[in-house]
């Protein structure tokens, strides 16, 4: 099952400072804070820990990368929303009988997560992660 | 301070065929659902409880509301973020230090909140809303 919503994730173009913005928004403290970069999606990106829930910010590493071209056609903004579950096969599984096929297989996103992407036709044009955490 | 992600919100043309969708994507019970109007805001809404948080989808009830406007400006798609606190004045004081000030005076949101929104241009193109529920 979707057990919570695990982050919202922002397209930036200077993620030092929308990071800034941000923390002057929400008030989040430096241990709230983790930045990284995820190589397969060519970004850095600082994750801001709200609650049980993280506002992901990203800024892309070079022109290549997807939120590199999501900045070019959309600007920045909301681009995407992740939903945690313990079981991504079952979830999989489970959506596939609702003819909603995610875009690839499974990969590994930031903080060594399994993770797919669902096709944002099918999902009233969100972009939507489903996340599961490896065991601690 | 700032304790959980409240809602995502998602503006769509039909929200009860987006609701089919999202209940599809999350597996969502009717438990999970609330439908709902904002008069103020001239949408019908309906929330699907993930965890302590919330995915709300709106349609606009007639062509004036924000939502009609940006619907027509950018389609369907993530439109803002709602922040949880307990005290909205004491956040409101925060933020305001930081040169950060909500849109207009709190109002009244979806479910009885209290609620304010900031200026998109001041957080990275991300309308984000604010939102104290009211002691039950």
């Amino acid at each position: 099952m979707i057990s919570n919503i695990d982050h919202i994730a922002i397209a930036v173009h200077d993620l030092d400072q929308a990071l800034e913005r941000f923390k002057a928004l929400t008030g989040a403290t430096e241990e709230q804070i983790r930045l990284d970069e995820v190589p397969a999606e060519k970004v850095r990106v600082a994750f801001i820990r709200i609650g049980n829930s993280k506002i992901e910010l990203m800024e892309p590493l070079d022109p290549t990368s997807p939120v590199a071209r999501f900045l070019e056609k959309r600007g920045e903004g909301l681009h995407h929303i992740a939903l945690e579950t313990k079981d991504l096969d079952a979830e999989i599984a489970r959506t596939a009988k609702e003819k909603l096929l995610p875009l690839s297989e499974p990969s590994e996103g930031a903080g060594n997560k399994k993770i797919v992407f669902f096709n944002p036709k099918d999902t009233g044009r969100v972009l939507v992660e489903f996340v599961q955490k490896n065991q601690e």
